[in-house]
């Protein structure tokens, strides 16, 4: 039998076990170890702004000091998701017919980039190795991503050579900074996208801080109203009570905890490798990618014959439903990665001791084995019909 | 000198009065009588759902429950905007090249599916007059609004005929009942769009309802299931924070007041045309369209040669400043309709008597026709640089 998995399907399961956890025990009982904290740590009387027409007044002078202080920038631009900003920014600033230049770390980039580069017809390209890295004259856009989804980060040369490539043809930069927005500044002190000489930037407003998922993008005002413009004709924007919860996470955003984290994610590493388990290490905490899950449970006396997407979304469930620790597989959308990422930055990391973790973790490896040996793989990823 | 109206601009100076006003007068100084009443209306409870992953698992079955109540169908998709729902809804259904034919009582449509359309290479064809009506073979798919701004509507037989038009084709149909899914029931008794056959229906939640800006759309679980796909892939979907505003918005609904309001328009009708203005009634409160401003300026004895969409704008700004009531043309996005629509179903209309109202209405025009002679048209649409 052949296993493909339904991801629409997985995530209703992941969202549904959240519920009843929160039905029978409580909003504590779940600890959210995804580093995408999703705060709406909002007051009664925001909520009383939250009106259709005044809401955005009132927030929107706020959003324009704290995000520039956050990205710099002339102007901001708050997105339903980071993801619907950057189809938007390539629907206004790329033509059919012209190119789409990635420079990123480790490929691949984010779907939606060659997703919106094929929508309206452009050629995309991605190099993640600078000596092979080229512009030829019919690129519109050059894209750069500062972090990988594991939080390997490019130097400030890599930047700034890509940058001054684009610049020299008159292109523009757009760097997608999802977390690096934070994690290149709080770790590796470097400077804001558009302080190293990027036109546009990206960050994700739930990502290693405690926003709502969401997007901010800043730039000049001239290529900002150009984005906004697409952004309001298809209903993209972050919507009152939206900007109202990155307005708080801005506040409270602390770059000290991501350090701290980053302490402590060593010690954490050491107990898992004592284990005997090969874990990667991330700037705060750790991952196992797709195959790594797999490596464990053969390391487990197993021969698997599945996917390794299957297994990490099983390991994932299963990590939720019996210890109600969220990580992003179980719950996340469609095509998002299948790396199960622990980050101990995340402020639910305070609800369990790294003992009680580390024990979770080995834990659910043996249980991925049970599901497999009784044949339960529907059962554990889907709801029943 | 020719003024071309910068939207952009006119609506950030719009929401900065309605900033203003709120800072120094508080949030009841405003008036609301667009219709599009906007609530977030959702407790300190509702707040600590409102975590990223746990939010979407509790208010996702309430939607489903409501909306499906509201709408019928199978399953029920919450969108950050009516219009990222109808842009995910074509790139998901119609091919390249394949045709789009939209029956709606008053040309032109909502803007947002011939400019999807162009945006994927689709053709677009629209039809107001069902005797010119025809779908060709190479039809993906058909639209049908079910009202059209200004409230009208079209009749059972002519929605089924389309129908069974396109069905006859075996062609999905989806209908635009942004206003409509509650105007076409409450007043005119007409069943849901699906319960008169159509595949698809969406609906705006802020539209004679006080609901959040917003959309939701129902179908069946399949053909919801390939919308939802893009709407996640892209990012468009409504976050929790909508989603628990919506609940709250169908909660409350009620067809009653929209009843009230269609009965006392005609008593405020009565009392314009008692001064000598010529208002277009509508079902809830009545409308001056761009022409209308002019040709009442006209009155006036002025003869003004600039176009009617800044003057509708003039006219909407100063009934912000001076009478606070908002109207759309002066914070609605680009592209948004310049008629002057007062909705006296909204539930700001308690805050004024219907004398108050039409003071209001009269002196603006006054107040417009100063604003031109002293050439100050930039001042009063602008802000400040």
């Amino acid at each position: 039998m052949v296993f493909e998995l339904n991801e629409i399907k997985t995530r209703e399961k992941g969202l549904s076990l959240i519920n009843h956890k929160i039905t029978n025990y409580g909003m504590n009982s779940l600890i959210d170890l995804t580093g995408l904290a999703g705060g709406f740590d909002i007051t009664s009387e925001d909520i009383t702004m939250l009106e259709t027409y005044a809401g955005p007044a009132v927030f929107d002078e706020k959003i324009q000091q704290l995000g520039k202080e956050h990205l710099g920038g002339e102007k901001i631009l708050p997105l339903n998701r980071t993801t619907s900003g950057i189809a938007a920014m390539i629907i206004a600033l790329v033509k059919p017919g012209t190119k789409i230049v990635h420079y990123l770390p480790e490929k691949p980039g984010h779907p939606s980039i060659p997703r919106t580069a094929e929508l309206i017809g452009a050629e995309y390209v991605e190099y993640s190795n600078l000596d092979e890295f080229t512009i030829d004259d019919n690129t519109s856009l050059v894209v750069i991503t500062g972090t990988t989804m594991d939080y390997e980060i490019i130097s400030i040369e890599d930047f700034e050579y890509v940058i001054n490539k684009a610049h020299e043809k008159d292109i523009t930069v757009f760097v997608d900074d999802a977390s690096g927005a934070r994690l290149r500044r709080a770790i590796y002190d470097q400077p804001t996208a558009i302080d190293l000489g990027a036109d546009l930037s990206v960050t994700s407003t739930d990502k290693l801080m405690e926003g709502p998922r969401g997007g901010l993008m800043a730039g000049s005002a001239k290529l900002i109203d150009e984005i906004k413009l697409v952004v309001n004709q298809y209903g993209w924007e972050a919507q009152a009570p939206l900007v109202a919860g990155m307005i708080k996470g801005l506040e409270k955003y602390s770059p000290e905890r991501i350090q701290e984290a980053f302490k402590q994610k060593d010690e954490l590493y050491k107990m898992l490798i004592s284990q005997g388990v090969d874990a990667r290490k991330t700037p705060t905490g750790f991952m196992f990618k797709e195959e790594d899950i797999k490596n464990e449970l053969e390391k487990r006396g197993m021969t698997i014959d599945l996917p390794t997407d299957l297994l990490a979304t099983i390991y994932s469930m299963l990590l939720l439903s019996m210890y109600s620790i969220i990580t992003i597989p179980a719950v996340g959308m469609p095509g998002a990665s299948k790396t199960i990422r622990i980050d101990w930055s995340s402020k639910d990391s305070s609800k369990l001791s790294m003992d009680d973790l580390i024990f979770a973790i080995m834990d659910t490896f043996d249980h991925v084995i049970e599901v497999i040996l009784e044949g339960e793989i529907e059962e554990t990823l889907y709801l029943e019909d």
